[in-house]
């Protein structure tokens, strides 16, 4: 049976939606329209209680959660190296990938969805200010891990292959355009988001999110 | 060389703290008090730079973030199955304890320490009565799994074995007293939780923390 990828355009589900096109195996791609709400409607609630996306259904099984998901399709195809396979190794990749999904990505979610997290419009607005600028400093720690894999002259963020690391890097500099931080002033991890955007893989789920990379508009 | 574990009592430390206890070889535990601010001390700065604990020190390896000191003590004990083997039951065990650690977690964040958030009082007040508010819904899902776990006839949350989604569980049940919630009110986590804090390894974890394990006070 088919994987199935329930996505929404620009939102995290950017990172499994890459993999997939990895994979290259053929999979049903989802879209969720999030400013239609549709990640709150009975249908969706009934695939995913949390209303969020993403989700992959294989056969019978349901699986949200990016690290899950993740994880998930590493076992399935180890030969692509999604995940180092070292102990160590594969530990602090996972670290990474939790530090992005736990801290930065809920960062972000401060500033594009302050009302997660209150539902008095002068406390989202301070919310919305004031995470913006907790947001800067965490890209700068992206950054900093662009520059050690130029340095160690390793072609991706995780190791010598693609990964949920160099997806989730793209995804959140691209999120820090809303946030009012030109891309361009973490100029290695924007020169590595812009070699990732061109892998054929990631270019095709760009495409079918219909994506720009540089949504930052100067004031 | 012995396995270093930076902790602070309370703190979700606790999750790999039980899982070196159920291990049952000799590790250093270092206790960093939060009240003091020690983890923002150059010294602790220049261990886990993010100024947070768990820290796991293992040779000359450091790992932050719960899922992946997880991963990395299931990788290295695979018997006690900390994690279950078969790739789908350990995508969804990832996608739980991925959940309680980038949603309920923070949550209860916002509660206890608002000021991560937002610098104005007033702000921080409104943050933390509308998220202790969110923070009750979470703990049900987590009386729901406790539930299912009873009616399906399994020991422990994650399967037949103690891991870390009942330590995870225990500690974020525990929180709820902070946030004004009787852990009573959920009554299968609730005695779970009680079983759990009963086993050997869980008991000394408890003990050298010194944590009371219902801190709700009545109002």
């Amino acid at each position: 049976m088919t994987v199935k990828l329930y996505f929404a355009p620009g939102a995290c589900s950017f990172v499994p939606h890459t993999l997939l096109e990895t994979i290259g195996e053929p999979f049903e791609p989802v879209m969720v329209k999030l400013h239609k709400n549709e990640q709150k409607s009975p249908e969706y609630l009934a695939i995913n209680p949390h209303g969020q996306v993403p989700v992959l259904v294989d056969g019978g099984a349901t699986i949200t959660q990016i690290l899950a998901i993740v994880g998930y399709l590493d076992a399935k195809h180890p030969q692509l190296g999604f995940l180092p396979k070292e102990p160590l190794a594969r530990a602090k990749a996972i670290e990474t990938l939790a530090w992005m999904n736990n801290t930065v990505h809920p960062t972000f979610t401060h500033v594009f969805m302050p009302f997660k997290y209150s539902d008095k419009p002068e406390v989202q607005a301070e919310l919305k200010a004031y995470n913006a600028q907790l947001y800067r400093p965490m890209l700068a720690e992206i950054e900093a891990m662009a520059k050690s894999m130029n340095s160690q002259g390793r072609e991706f963020l995780g190791g010598a292959q693609f990964g949920p690391m160099d997806a989730y890097a793209l995804t959140l500099l691209r999120w820090g355009g809303f946030a009012g931080i030109d891309p361009a002033s973490f100029p290695a991890l924007w020169a590595h988001v812009q070699k990732v955007a061109q892998l054929p893989a990631v270019a095709r789920a760009i495409e079918r999110e219909r994506l720009q990379l540089n949504v930052y508009k100067p004031a």
